[in-house]
């Protein structure tokens, strides 16, 4: 496997345009990816019981058809809670990209991210799919990841290459993510296109698999924002032997795989206020539901966050989020590790240099590892500190 | 029901003092509260798995005698995850104490707050229980309130007297909170004295349905702090005919429920870093759990806080929270207030005069009302808003 240039246009047959249409103040707010060849098109969607418009839209989309030519996309405004103009709004922004785009309006998919609660500014919208359709193009993809942004501080790209039974396949993807702290209200959408030839059935399965291994590690499992998505697109262009199952299946799933958690890692640490990446994992648990729950809870903690942010090692409040956690533990049974070092054994305090560990938890990157000694199950979830930038950005 | 002066010592019978022993920098952390007579002690637990040493020393003493004579309280250390050390510390605390008091050890109870993973500097600890135990005073209240705080600006004291069946009867109580951001992990300590005669079943009885009326409130409940307790203690010297039930357990009750209510809201008030006290209700909800779930959703919400730290009317993240509660909603159901003032209707933005509001947002106490319209079930919960300072706080 090897990283290429070009983002989410890398693949062949995609082109993408990212425009400033005035939903936000001279920034870009509209991104068009489209596809020269219909795709097998596959996602996954939040649970929140709250969903946006274009979240029920996209889905039925996607869960009905199978496939799509295009996704229309605008942040500055989530459309969200927004009742029955917001189904309309929606719809509308699906119509007028196919009717631009010259393909059918099913083709199309929908999604937005922001501010919950106002409704669109249809007309700005429309200014804005108009114009990003006649910008579409293959190098247009920095642009599309930057017109996905909210308080994100830098687009999130990748593009890979991989060699799958002599044929070259690409894969490319953004995302836009950011508010972390409470990581079950932040936004994220991401957006995976690859020329592979790939079944509808074979995509949504290596893509779910991913996804949990990439932006579940980074969420709370089944509580995610009322507008996040993802979506993958596979347009068939590399003309390899179609990927059913085996060696092929396998490297193309390890390529997804790769990319979503380049992708979540990024929105980690470029979360709101995050000056530092903390990587939490919990071993020793009595099932993985178990080690999940328990990592989660780690990580969730502000407690725990803000002591990282200021680099103390204060495991008390680890042992203290695993007590509420819900998850098995025996309090004299707990190892805590940070950045490597033993600072807890037997849930009591262990012996250990203050004065290194100071100096490692000044990193960039944090890894904190709970044994619970009771079982042989483990989960590792990704978070960042808590700062006081975290509360002036969302204001 | 009137409000008296002398916080916990109020009731007849009842000394107390706080003394600086050395645990902190030059503060008050360590703490007597003593009955010349034996009392019925009740008490309220954290449910969280990592209990500290005290803790269960406690619990085990009033759930098995449900007697006490005194409270020993230090600040500035959990005694928790300590271990074996841990526990022996803990006893040694009550033994001394008991010693120093002329009382059997059995009839101390002991608690503790502060940092966790730290064993006790037993020594300062051992002056300052000797110190106490000769500075204790009817007066001394006031000393006892400001020695068991943590990142507390303020003492939290309540006195009551009321005339039950032609008698009077006194209540004293005080309390610890702060770390009100995350309520999983805020130490929260409460002490109650009474000088009413109140067998130690209708005591329980009265206080656990008083903790539910107030510190659950603000709590998340089954996910307390490691440290947590509320304790209340009868000595009887009031005189006054046992109260069993009828009207005596009644006005009873409301006392001490007032007691603990007025204590909450001082908590939360006191958060750390907190600018205003927010009430969230949730009612038209399908259940009194459901009520529950999603008012804790909201109140706990990062994003929610941030808003209404900024005055800033953003409906769009109430309406988030609820949707991962667990709670069921129907979005286009949902109505949401403001300080009275219908911001969301039927889940889409309802008409508002935004400048009106704005100045309503300004006030120190901000109302949250939403109605899912599913039901006829209610809860109401307090919290704070989230500023920079309680990152500064956290270090």
């Amino acid at each position: 496997m090897k990283r290429i240039k070009g983002g989410i246009t890398a693949p062949a047959g995609f082109t993408a345009a990212g425009v400033a249409c005035g939903i936000k103040d001279d920034e870009k707010d509209l991104a068009i990816v489209a596809s020269e060849k219909a795709c097998a098109a596959a996602g996954v969607f939040t649970t929140n019981k709250v969903k946006a418009a274009p979240v029920v839209a996209t889905r039925r989309r996607v869960r009905r058809q199978g496939t799509a030519r295009a996704v229309v996309i605008n942040s500055g405004n989530a459309n969200c809670c927004t009742g029955k103009k917001g189904v309309e709004d929606a719809l509308r922004m699906v119509e007028l990209c196919g009717e631009v785009l010259g393909i059918r309006p099913g083709e199309v998919l929908v999604a937005s991210t922001g501010p919950i609660g106002k409704f669109l500014p249809l007309e700005k919208v429309e200014n804005g799919i108009r114009h990003a359709a006649r910008a579409l193009r293959k190098n247009g993809a920095h642009d599309a990841a930057e017109a996905i942004l909210t308080t994100d501080t830098a687009t999130k790209e990748v593009a890979l290459a991989e060699t799958i039974a002599g044929t070259e396949i690409r894969l490319g993807a953004m995302a836009k993510g950011a508010g972390m702290m409470h990581p079950k209200m932040a936004t994220m959408l991401a957006f995976i296109t690859t020329d592979a030839v790939i079944g509808e059935e074979a995509l949504r399965e290596c893509l779910m698999k991913a996804v949990d291994k990439s932006f579940n590690r980074i969420t709370v499992d089944g509580d995610r924002s009322t507008n996040d998505m993802v979506i993958a697109l596979a347009n068939g262009l590399a003309g390899n032997r179609k990927i059913r199952g085996g060696a092929g299946l396998k490297a193309f799933r390890e390529m997804l795989e790769l990319a979503c958690s380049e992708l979540a890692r990024m929105i980690v640490k470029d979360g709101e206020g995050a000056t530092r990446f903390i990587a939490v994992t919990v071993k020793g648990a009595r099932s993985f539901a178990q080690a999940d729950k328990a990592a989660r809870a780690v990580a969730n903690s502000n407690l725990v966050k803000t002591a990282f942010h200021w680099g103390s090692p204060n495991w008390g409040r680890i042992m203290a989020s695993l007590g509420y956690s819900g998850a098995s533990v025996r309090r004299d049974l707990v190892d805590v590790y940070l950045c490597g070092k033993r600072v807890a054994s037997g849930g009591a305090p262990a012996d250990f240099n203050a004065g290194k560990l100071s100096e490692a938890l000044q990193r960039k990157e944090i890894e904190i590892v709970v044994d619970l000694n009771l079982g042989d199950f483990e989960q590792t979830v990704w978070t960042c500190d808590l700062s006081a930038e975290y509360v002036a950005i969302n204001k």
